[in-house]
């Protein structure tokens, strides 16, 4: 099956994450899409476009060619192809080309090139190739299992916004930028994150009050968060140290000076290696 | 007695948090308020007034009645109406239908609907209904044990607050911005928690060297009550932990949910209390 | 020694912090100076100034002949009349008096009125009073401790202010609003703690990759003084929990499952309270 | 060997940091340096350079001469000249006297100057004499054992930068201040720190919607690396206690200054690594 056999080489090159032709060609291609985003990039200053806009356009057919033709042959070696292309990978695959033949037919469609960027995204593949990955998991499993916590806190955050963007409509009105109630809360959000643009500030004495009980609340509560993450990251360290496990129930988590199982009591071998 | 049946029944589905008619009736409620605020929302806005504002004021003319029918029931099933009347959301939920009616008296009154935006804090009970509450339990308990600690931190800020407030109020007087001493106040409080909208700004070299010093005294600062929660939180966790002894062995430090003492492998009983 | 036991009385009273007569009178002092300040602080508002102008000018006169005899009544009953009179509150407590004489030589001179502010930093015996101090006191030993943990951060903060300051000055120039290498400085403090007034702002898009080089720098070290202080806390409340003490070496400090003394290996008693 | 013992004195002096000669000098360089520093800070304000432009301009020439003497003494008593003359501290010391020189040829190339603030950075070997070094090293270990962590968390800041920062170029476009890329990767990067100059801020409706997303993101997620290094320092501190083992009865978990085990009361022998 010699077609069998190209299509077997193609997704290991393509797919694979291994080193050797797998790893090179994901590291190659995250080259590719970087310079093909750094040109977006320099070609959106308008003084280099008047310059070497040409040039940067040719480059972009290019970089478009390459990409068709590698997702081209992403669907021809993919074992489950609809799955591939209803991917989120897939999706932003097809969605890096696209805007180049648009622009053909439209002028300026080529600024939906930008969704190329989130090819970069395919950046956490190499993460999982450089065993980076069980780091980021230790971060995302804290992030779970304070999800409530953090839920909570969100809410607080979220009921301050709006109690705290709706005084402010009341108190300072449209006549000092506070225009409606999605913008107080527009407002408030730049305040409470601490962010502070300055496009919106109170002018009235009452609402320079509130703002600062706005302000010195969410100083106090940027505490929360950190805490919760703090705590639960220093949890999951040291229940990491103690991945005994039983031989009688098979369960793991236990504490290094543990004798005896916590969850069916049989006595805990020393672990062997 | 049928009267006293159709009471209960009433308050069971309108006060009540168990799954079935009363969670189904909260959610449904939740879902009624975010729609008429999100209706506020949207005739804050200038441009959507114009063109829709009288669909809007329809819509909240039958969210009112909806309210005030509401209300009235509210009224009628409860046990004790004076408690429920004069009690946080009976308040709310009474202010959140006064302003319509009060506008057919006094344009502009419906300003105050605003207020309907508290009814939002219901969500609360929604947490309770899916357990979060005890997470939230969590966090009040570690802000409660803390609170020491945290009054002090806080009134350090407040030091820090008018001590930096009145001495930009001294050296850079009204012509640049801090025309009194609480606008004085309001700048030191935007500059410690680090918002910054740049509204007023110190001008004069001097000024700028007390506003550094300010910047970096509240930088080294912000460690403290997160520092603070870090450490509670911490605490709390282990707390849960360790609270459990074995009646074999004698020894503490044993996890919520074990079962067998990790010392001398003895069942472990649970607690009395 | 009527004289004596009149002066002894006073000092319980003045100087005292004992429930009773001492405490009252702190408390009934801190009353007094919120209340001037807060005479001052209205009288800086130019409106109502010009309306109740006289009235506060009034008011003020009357709180300073106060202050006046309270000064002259410390300075009588104080067993150490040197050493109250160059203390930090004895300064303090003269300064918030002479103002007010001074602006009938010079006009304007109330204006340093301002410092009498200070005198609402006896606040803090308040603190002892109410035993609030040990919770400070945790404070301030976890600050004390990691001083040179702290030293480090507040080195590699400073070397970042100069480093970015310096390029900035460099880079964008006196044309863009950083006149002068004081001025670059005082730009990289405000964006280094990010507050970011946005008075001084980067032009140029070199200038404006460094400053957003400086901010991504300052983002990341931020977590260091957190997790120092955190980890500071930690250990100080676990070490608080085992304030045992060794009957043979008398030292502290042992944790709560010790047996023997780990200073000099005498067995440890069992706590008697 | 009069010149060999020379050059070995020379070499105990200037790069030596034990107490007395080598200590004295570096102490007394560091002096200069930031008197130096001083009078460039001093010079860059227009105002003192019209005033005293000549003097500040003779200290630069005596400073400079100092500066070129030292260089000379260093390179003369350098066992390996090669080795100091490129490596950074050689290359600083040579930088901050060439723009003195420079300046005599091209009139503005004393600007350059600002160079030698490097030469603070000096201030890191007088770490290394006082003995904070053992404090930074906590630091630099904590950061590098969470290096993969942080390089995560890098990565998904990055990835918000990205992605905000490029649909708000979609959205806002150049009208509103959004006039490149790397101009919207700017705001991103002003914003997702909480900088917020407001130099560029989102004006339309939608860019302000995805600007509080991009904020309540980033305060979220502000919690993360202080969470990481709390952890991390914490199991450093404990690490330090922990690792002591009794001979006699074989437990772990003594303290740093612990001289006798704790469970038995045995003398604990000093740790053979």
């Amino acid at each position: 099956m010699p077609e069998a056999s190209l299509k077997t080489r193609l997704h290991t090159v393509i797919f694979g994450t291994e080193p050797g032709a797998g790893r090179n060609f994901d590291i190659f291609l995250i080259v590719i899409i970087l310079t093909s985003v750094a040109a977006l990039f320099v070609d959106s200053i308008a003084t280099v476009h008047q310059k070497y806009g040409d040039w940067l356009f040719a480059a972009e057919v290019v970089f478009t060619v390459l990409f068709t033709l590698e997702y081209a042959a992403r669907i021809y070696c993919s074992p489950n192809r609809r799955a591939y292309i209803f991917s989120f990978y897939g999706l932003v695959d097809l969605l890096a080309t696209i805007p180049t033949y648009l622009s053909l037919l439209i002028p300026g469609a080529q600024h939906l090139l930008i969704i190329r960027i989130f090819r970069v995204l395919r950046v956490f593949r190499i993460f999982k190739l450089f065993h980076y990955m069980s780091e980021a998991n230790v971060l995302i499993r804290s992030l779970m299992s304070s999800r409530r916590k953090i839920s909570v806190f969100l809410v607080c955050v979220l009921t301050l916004i709006v109690v705290f963007g709706a005084l402010m409509y009341l108190i300072e009105g449209p006549e000092n930028g506070f225009t409606s109630l999605p913008k107080s809360m527009y407002w408030a959000i730049v305040t409470v994150t601490t962010v502070g643009y300055g496009d919106i500030a109170p002018h009235t004495p009452m609402g320079q009050l509130i703002a600062a009980l706005a302000m010195i609340t969410s100083y106090a509560i940027i505490a929360i968060p950190t805490g919760i993450l703090s705590a639960e990251l220093i949890q999951e360290s040291q229940r990491s140290i103690t991945n005994k496990q039983c031989d009688s129930c098979k369960k793991f988590g236990h504490e290094k000076d543990s004798e005896f199982c916590r969850h069916c009591g049989e006595k805990l071998l020393p672990p062997s290696s």
